[in-house]
């Protein structure tokens, strides 16, 4: 497969108050920081002129004074967090991508990933077209000025554009007189809209609506195209090409991606992790004197662990805060278990104790088994781990990056040899069929593929092994 | 006062094994960090020569790559990481100091405060002495310096310097052959010594000799003198001047400044903080749904709390993790309360429902009283609020920055005006009598002196009103 | 006029010696600093994999360390220096740029500006191509793939695509296999090839070559292809399209651009120079004691004119040497005349003299007035000023940015005029008709379209007055 | 010898109007960069408050932004330019120092050496003093305060510590409420006075008077302390300790490291140079066709052999003007002599002709043998070299960092020896006769002990080989 697999933020803001727009852009990018930490930019609406700014780094790296920009005449601007593979760090995938064409300039961010984008550049290339970056988002764009050309409106285009798009992609269009919001038909990648005294907000969570002080208004439909003028900030909003297909939200924002404190499609990523740990305490109890989470990905759960099994609930780990992006980390060897600069155990938590220990997902397996070793050490009797996750079995064409089949742990070896491997007292994953549940609200639906290998759409040739 | 307040993180080592330097030097600053984030140093001792790299700064600003040194000849260095009131900062304060003597070099870092350094200083100022700094660390330097003319070896002299220093000092003093780890006669900062295969570790907590994987060996004494030599990794150590005194532990050490998974004085922080919590919920209990704390340090406390009274645990607050000391803030104003973007309420955990808020201390009350807000408009029926420090009604002169008397909130009002400034349905703090309580260990002293009035020893002149 | 105007240096390396491609990209760039300051780039050719690095800035700033590259399979390069106007200044129009099309990625820095842009980029927009940049660079990398797609070999795409192209351009281009070099069919812009032991360079000026231990072998002619294999380092040449017009190369590279110690299209900067001065000399001579130049620009064409006219050649300014592009300029007012920080005259050298003082050309008029102004502060009894270049009458659209008409001195003001504004007690301009024999070798074509009005080819409607 | 040598730039600023002092400290370093470019630093008197800036690094590395400061309050300012041996490249020894004191604070900068520095430093260790640098700047400091605390005036301890100072000093230095000027009694290194409109400046070299609009005054008189009141910008100066000696001026400022626009104790450093290539001309005279400088440095005596000689002048070499610092050099070897990247030979100048070279100095005589060898290669037919010092055969003990005896080329090789080295057809030396005539006054005193070895006063013992 060609595209580049990423988790990304989005955060747009169209205001007639010019406060907003700078402190907007800065705390919007922060408040998604958790979504994408390779790389970050912003693009500006300046009185129609549209300008970007970015690069690889942290926001703070990349943004570390106030934006320096026209305040008078910017209504509007989008932002980028990203987060992509190592080997494709480049400069020039960091999005937003700002395009040029007499028809007008747009700036575009784009989170997910296509699953036809290979064969959509290869028509491109054959055109004569020329591309500057291997990401996707190049093609949408592509592919929205080619159906331009032949439109009255952008909103015309981007429809005939998601027509041939397959995949999952929520976006941010940006151009000279509006904002648009995107989210594919399936809506795999969530994206909501907030409201500003005198403006609207787009963001990939509501925790960015609440950084900026905006209120909820609600999340985007799968396949709606939203816009808003800069002209009169007004919102319009249409529902395209959902007849065919149905919504398929991705799982994983809920169980890692997505920050404990945002509502996505209705539903707390807290509450949703909380009633993980519940499933997991029914399906997989066991006797043990304390319940802990790997931080910070694995402490709701365990507090739903803790309330449905009734272990006292215990903080097993502190987690350095200020290990960043360009730590120099321990060589691998015997004496890293030693080293417990990332995460280091409260041995007063579980020394002498039955611990139930609580992380989002089993990958690898090398964390969970350097974790597990860590809790012996500090002087746990036993440890019983749980997963929140299924085990991951099958590649992710829509934008998360696991790692290929043959590294994946559950692809392997069985339940019984991962135990050994793990050095666990007992293993318990959270089942597929509970991952749709982990929503009290019934009516919307989910991908759950890479546990299940159910695609919600076709995914591209080869790529099963290709992965 | 002239002296600088502040609390800062100390850690040195010296082993026979070169790897261990370089890296020590790197996780020891990462460890302590969360002790000192306005500037950070490291001293470096090459064959006997000792040379100095410091800068404001937090640790990955200003070593942002591995350091550049000799490693076949270095066998010792200390690190030093610092805080200090903002009207303070400035490089030539950051530390470790480096001091040049025919009779030998010596670089010194130094976590606590003097309460005799302003006549010290006028002393050495009247024979002719020059400083460099406002920093009293550069007090010490020199009265080691005095005695070092008159005595056989430094130990020596820095006993001498003891008996003349007064108030909290915990130092690490690196000489071109000799590692040496000074704790004051009451023991006011914690200081402790660590093993690896070929050397030796210091550190103001255990949590950094956990990240560099060495093995905890024991806390240095109050008046203890513990010095280890670069030739044979020897270590030897005396105890001094502790007959006039009885030790006096900061408890805000375990109360606020340690990490939780830090061990001081035997004293595990983490089971200190859930004591705290436990006595709050015998002290001021009340009928509520969840308890919450603030993170980070109200979450302890809080689990202690829930414990206690059963009421379940909960979290609160999602606590921005990206946001570091050049972030910009949002202006003052109304608008204020409505941006989240450091600390977000999870609603689903607190609407609807009567919550305990537990912090650890309240100080001005303006970010307790916030925090209540946030609170109640994400939909909190009631707020108690409990604070697992008492009320702070007096001036700390041993390196606790507490604001002026006139700025405490406690100083200036009862408990019912606080309740409506702060706007909750109930307020408790931790009683003062039950502060020395938080070890379960009757041996050990503590100061609560911020609390009490009662000073474990002299405190300098109309320092009460100067502060 | 749409396009960017631009001054910029071009190196190119292909070499199977390691070592020369890292340290021939860093010498590049320095050695035609001079040529651009704004930006500038590397692009490496790894194997066949092209990759960039570029980033506005000096060369200093944008490299400050040895390039990181996999020295064993990197075997071509090309560098890029840019200048460009300071409305445009965006790091998207650094060049070079990398263009990825699945018939194969290709790099390309270009140094001139054509003439007929605006037309090729809509007809590219109108076919559904999207740009980047505002650079003319991506309609030349357009459309050589246009043509690429119905050709067998680059370089027919190549002959092909200049076939449309119309203005000045020297181009440096590298695919995954070869590095090519063409010259536009009237030579414009200087371009030359140098042999390495077991390779070849490409640069805008000889003293690259130098500056890299290559020979010189001699300028591209006019209309040249030259292409260089990445296997097998084999040289290929072809010249294209110069039946139907002549060579002009610009003479402002000989007057101004060009560093003296280079040689372009076999002229001696230096001496080409030199006579500009002679010339001057014999056309305006005058009585004085003095010949100084402004430095840099104006110090050969003195020593020309003090040899010719046998009055001593001295040196009148200093040039702070380490005023950079990021120096803060004093302000406009009365007291600028005082403050000479840039320029600073030596008074031994002209007071109580009458100087002849040479500048390479006058623009705006408003530095030679300040430097006047210099000299009489200084104490000079008279100032004869002479110009190196005719005036300027005329825009130009082959790359030099020469200001509007409405601020050319000369297109103001007569010489009456000018003098008094200039405060001078003579002046002399080059005369247009020496301008050409700036050379001693007559067979080769000039343009100086910028004093005489006469352009070599077709140039944008209205574009005498959108200047 | 324990000092460091260094040669040093101090510009020292005093005005009533707040627009001087931001703008001048910023120019005064920009004017004297050429004296120093290790490090650089400002130290700042903000209503008696003294502050201060400094790094390792060129100014504009160092100072890339305009200064921020209360421009309000802030009325006077120190800066230092530092030029040190490599060896001891570290922050600590960046100037102005700033040293603390109850009797009041004290920022010092100093150009220069002394030659007592290690028996003075010696004894205030003894006393108890403890040292932060290595440079003798601590040490005066030391001597200043200690008689500062028995007299009634800073004047009065200034002059007291200078009758314990042996060697070279040109100081500024800055209390809460004075800037003071001093030159040593031998005035080794220069220092002028200026006036602004309501202040005045001291600065190393007029040209940095110039660069901020400042009039000329005059120099400071060897001996001469020079007092601004910073209340009432009144001035007050008196001379002391000058029966005893004569004045010895460094003839070494006038022959390389002053700005030739410089004017130094009324001798125009242009002009002096101009005067050593005439004596060159008459007493090495040579049979050739064109005169050349090695730039900078040799430019201007390169002139006055050819107005002596009547050979004509020419440019016979460019320079690089934008490789710095930080410019990663080739590696030693054979290639070197065919890259030439920082000198570049104009082979139109000296192809097939008999070339004279003048250059400033030799000392290894590494560089003189890589110039004669680019002119050779560049078909220079003859190459007669003149130096326009004389032979070093003597260390410098006053500040000037001239290598240890045992790398001077003159000290090991007779003039056949050098000559054949060199690889000239002729080679000359100005005579230590001659050095004292570069100015037309006779009445100054100058030192010329590098070349004659007839030092102006003690010398450290042992230092003629320690060097
Ligand atoms: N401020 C925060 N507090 C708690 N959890 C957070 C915060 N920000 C992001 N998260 C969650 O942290 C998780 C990722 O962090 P963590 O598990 O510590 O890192 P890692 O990816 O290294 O395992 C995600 O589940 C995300 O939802
Ligand atoms: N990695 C960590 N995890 C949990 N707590 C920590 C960690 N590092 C430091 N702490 C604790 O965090 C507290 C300070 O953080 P916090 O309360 O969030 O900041 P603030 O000082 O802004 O109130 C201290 O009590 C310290 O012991
Ligand atoms: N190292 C050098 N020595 C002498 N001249 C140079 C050098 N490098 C570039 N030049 C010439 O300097 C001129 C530009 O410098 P100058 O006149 O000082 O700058 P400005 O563009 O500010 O007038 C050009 O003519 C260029 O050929
Ligand atoms: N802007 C300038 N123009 C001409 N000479 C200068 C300038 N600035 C400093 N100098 C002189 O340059 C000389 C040092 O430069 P140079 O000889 O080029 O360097 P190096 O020290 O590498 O030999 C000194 O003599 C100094 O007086
Ligand atoms: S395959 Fe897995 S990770 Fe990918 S979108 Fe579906 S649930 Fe999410
Ligand atoms: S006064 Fe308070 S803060 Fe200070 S040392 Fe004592 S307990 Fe700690
Ligand atoms: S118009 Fe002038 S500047 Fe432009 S190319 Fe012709 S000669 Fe050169
Ligand atoms: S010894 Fe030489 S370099 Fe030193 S001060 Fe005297 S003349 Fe100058
Ligand atoms: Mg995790
Ligand atoms: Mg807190
Ligand atoms: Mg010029
Ligand atoms: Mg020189």
């Amino acid at each position: 497969m060609g595209g580049l697999k990423e988790e990304c933020g989005l955060f747009g803001i169209s205001s007639a108050h010019k406060e907003h727009i700078g402190l907007g852009c800065h705390y919007g990018l922060y408040a998604l920081q958790h979504r994408g930490q390779e790389g970050c930019g912003i693009a500006l609406n300046t009185d129609g002129e549209l300008s970007l700014q970015k690069d690889l780094g942290l926001v703070n790296e990349v943004f570390p004074k106030a934006l320096v920009f026209d305040e008078e005449k910017t209504r509007m601007a989008i932002v980028h967090t990203r987060y992509g593979t190592s080997g494709e760090r480049s400069r020039e995938n960091v999005q937003p991508l700002l395009v040029r064409h007499h028809a007008g300039s747009m700036a575009i961010a784009h989170n997910g990933n296509l699953t036809n984008d290979e064969s959509l550049r290869s028509q491109f290339e054959r055109d004569g077209c020329l591309f500057h970056t291997t990401s996707d988002t190049e093609v949408i764009a592509y592919l929205i000025y080619k159906h331009r050309l032949t439109t009255h409106t952008i909103a015309e285009a981007i429809e005939k554009a998601m027509a041939e798009l397959e995949g999952a992609y929520s976006l941010l269009i940006m151009t000279s007189s509006q904002l648009i919001a995107v989210r594919d038909p399936r809506g795999f990648r969530p994206l909501c809209l907030g409201k500003l005294e005198d403006g609207y907000v787009f963001a990939s969570e509501s925790c960015a609506l609440d950084a900026v002080g905006a209120s909820f208004v609600r999340d985007l439909q799968p396949g709606e195209i939203c816009i808003v003028d800069r002209a009169d900030q007004r919102l319009t909003s249409s529902i395209v090409h959902t007849n065919k297909v149905k919504s398929s939200l991705c799982v994983f924002e809920l169980i890692y991606f997505a920050r404990p404190d945002s509502v996505i499609d209705t539903i707390s990523v807290h509450q949703a992790r909380i009633r993980s740990g519940s499933f997991l305490a029914l399906e997989h109890p066991c006797q043990a004197d304390v319940v802990i989470g790997v931080p910070d990905s694995g402490i709701d759960a365990a507090i739903g662990y803790s309330r449905q099994s009734g272990i006292p609930y215990g903080i097993g780990f502190i987690k350095n805060k200020y290990i960043g992006r360009t730590f120099i980390q321990p060589k691998a060897g015997d004496r890293e278990s030693g080293v417990r600069i990332k995460l280091n155990p409260i041995a007063s938590t579980v020394r002498g104790k039955r611990v139930v220990l609580i992380d989002d997902s089993i990958v690898r397996g090398t964390t969970s088994k350097r974790i597990v070793r860590l809790l012996r050490e500090a002087g746990a009797k036993e440890v019983h781990l749980r997963s929140s996750a299924p085990p991951f079995l099958h590649p992710c064409y829509y934008g998360t990056d696991i790692n290929s089949r043959k590294d994946l742990l559950a692809c392997k070896y069985d339940m019984q040899q991962m135990k050994t491997i793990l050095d666990v007292d007992s293993l318990g994953f959270l089942l597929p069929e509970q991952v749709v549940k982990l929503s009290d609200h019934p009516c919307i639906g989910f991908c759950s593929a890479c546990f299940t290998g159910v695609y919600p759409g076709a995914v591209p040739q080869g790529g099963n092994n290709a992965q």
